[in-house]
């Protein structure tokens, strides 16, 4: 098995998919950022009145989703048809993830696009909590499912932790 | 204590930084991405000949670092005098770790810069990679060192793990 | 009704419009810009012979209208199959009208190209003119006609003014 | 007078500021979008609790203003210091106002900063209602505010609208 | 004959492709740089061991090649299927050849992506040479081959140099 | 003597230059397009009256300038104070040359921004006339001048050629 980004040569190409169907295909990423007790309060109590992070989170996900082709050399550039961003708080491990859901209809997957709204979307709550926490740790970033594509559908599950 | 980038409203705000000094400052953030272990491989073997991943994800990384202010919404654009990017194999844990060290002589500091150049490092080592290892995870991202500027030096040090 | 943009709990997405059929689309869209008279004669006469503001602006449009998704969150990024920028002049109220067409064949309108398209160009024009005139207005953007895609056609007619 | 974006063959180019002083810089700027009852309705009641138009639209605006000189072809690219962004909402007329205010410590002016800022967040407004309003109408763009630099300072004051 | 990016009133326009057929369209552009003899041992050593000039210069090419949209005012925003980019050495003269191919499946030709790709790999081998040398020049740019679309293929053959 | 854009290990980087002073620098580069007479004759037609092909290059070589850092992977992303694009024409030779000057008062130099917004120019012109001519070259692109900086001033003159 070989890595397709590169030629016979070694030399860093972007792969041809231009003989590739045209289908439906989507892909679900996830990830998580820890923060102390004091900034993971201010993201919860923002999120439901003033001073709402995970909503500027959220644009600068779906916006820097967009941007995959830009920001990752050997990507394709593509017309996304959906991109959503959801979160959920785990209070017992002051942790917050996100999900991002990429789709398109065309010749290449969107795990690329999935994968990359999610770290905008963390490294945004980042930014915003920095002020407030030094330590904190973006982590567990992997995809959840690829579909559509002759390479078959990918389902990745991580064993649920208990304090989840 | 309280969110900086929200005004008293909770409306999100870029902060002004216009009355800070200018001073020389630098960031250091790292982060690790873990594969199976033929893929670990593949990166390691090219990285010394034919397909250096690494060598594309460094440039992908150090691009992606100039591109900060584009990608999180609320940072301040700067002028970057410096950037790197270095790798570090792991083979006991199939893991790359990737550093980023950034500097500016300016009025805000480089954190962002530094965390969002180690993301696109390792958001394109995963692209080049995932056409043979749909299951990596991409985790352990956190600043490892701040200094310059009126809020203090930082250090972040993680417990070694043995099998580093 | 409720607004596209946002889901059940409220938070902003990229709607999906993958099952939206692909069609001819087009969208027509004008603003206006007034000025002074010094100005105004300035860029008269500069459209003519030396110092074509109006070329750097339908440039400028041009180039806008193709990053509209990156410069509005929540819009698609598609293909344009077509763009133009058209100016008109209106000496009696010393105004200047952009009026922006784009089309796509694709899933999803493009009224937000063309209404970047006609922003960017009047935005262009204030700023090769605000060495003269400090108290320019830039005013009256609307769709004018969209055609194509299953919610029907629109045309948006405003009042002909006098001095029209 | 002249347009000083134009060399004496009348060619644009992007003047020449290097000998210009830093200074404090500061701009303010606003505009205006108006939509039907229902519409300025949802966008009210979204900005209290589910649908958050107008934080969407800050965030915009806000990274819009960043993109100032990608957009304007003969600004010169500077280091934003702070940009904020405000809305002020008129029932009577079912108007939202948009206010930009940017700052900078440089050698050129903020105001296609501010005035970009704004324009891209009623853009965004736009987008995001133009599925209940296709008649929405963007105006009463300007610049309020202009402080700093050797060309003084300058204050547009409109004629406040009964109905305001 | 005219040029087609004019109207019948002179403004540029990004010309109607709505109609134009979607096909697989391919096109090879090739070009130049020249350099001391002291920076061209570095640089071919550099793509042997240490210091991968070419490797560089590869991701900035085809990065490039995805950027001609934003770069080139009047080109279609397309979605490329393929890019490539090789260089060939030529010891007796010191020269460079950069050769990109880029690939569409769509209603417009992909030259600029090709001639694009081609420019900002010579620029770039050009900035990590010029410490060394200051008097390289960047030269021969030109289309090589143009398959696909309605006017015909296209091939550009330059005389072979008796040094090559 | 060596690449500087490689540490040690061979590794690209973007080097340090926060020690460096902070000057006036400026940099001048030109390069060349050659097309067959039917398309010089449009174009130097086109400069005088309708479709003004000359006057698209400028502005997008100027705008190709400042995204010079967003272009080249290891340049330093930096503030220019003034950007200017001038033609030459050379009916003998059926060429057209562009000229860049570039400015910026900091710590690195700005022959990357002179040359990159000469590339961009060229590449313009050869857009817009390749319905014309299909075998355009594009070339003699290098470094006219550079000052300002500790490695001293250069000046590179080329031979006069005797169709000039």
């Amino acid at each position: 098995m070989e890595l397709t980004h590169f030629d016979e040569q070694g030399n860093a190409r972007m792969v041809d998919v231009g003989e590739k169907a045209e289908t439906q295909r989507e892909a679900v990423a996830v990830g998580r950022i820890q923060m102390n007790e004091e900034t993971y309060q201010a993201v919860q109590q923002g999120s439901m009145s003033k001073g709402d992070v995970l909503g500027v989170a959220r644009i600068a996900g779906i916006t820097g989703a967009k941007k995959t082709s830009d920001l990752i050399p050997l990507t394709h550039n593509i017309n996304l048809t959906k991109v959503t961003l959801d979160f959920k708080l785990y209070p017992m491990t002051r942790e917050i993830e996100a999900s991002c859901t990429a789709r398109t209809f065309g010749r290449t997957g969107v795990e690329m696009e999935a994968i990359t709204g999610v770290s905008i979307a963390l490294l945004t709550i980042y930014d915003m909590c920095k002020a407030l926490d030094k330590g904190m740790e973006i982590g567990q970033i992997y995809l959840q499912k690829k579909t559509g594509g002759k390479s078959g559908d990918v389902y990745n599950r991580r064993q649920v932790r208990k304090e989840d």
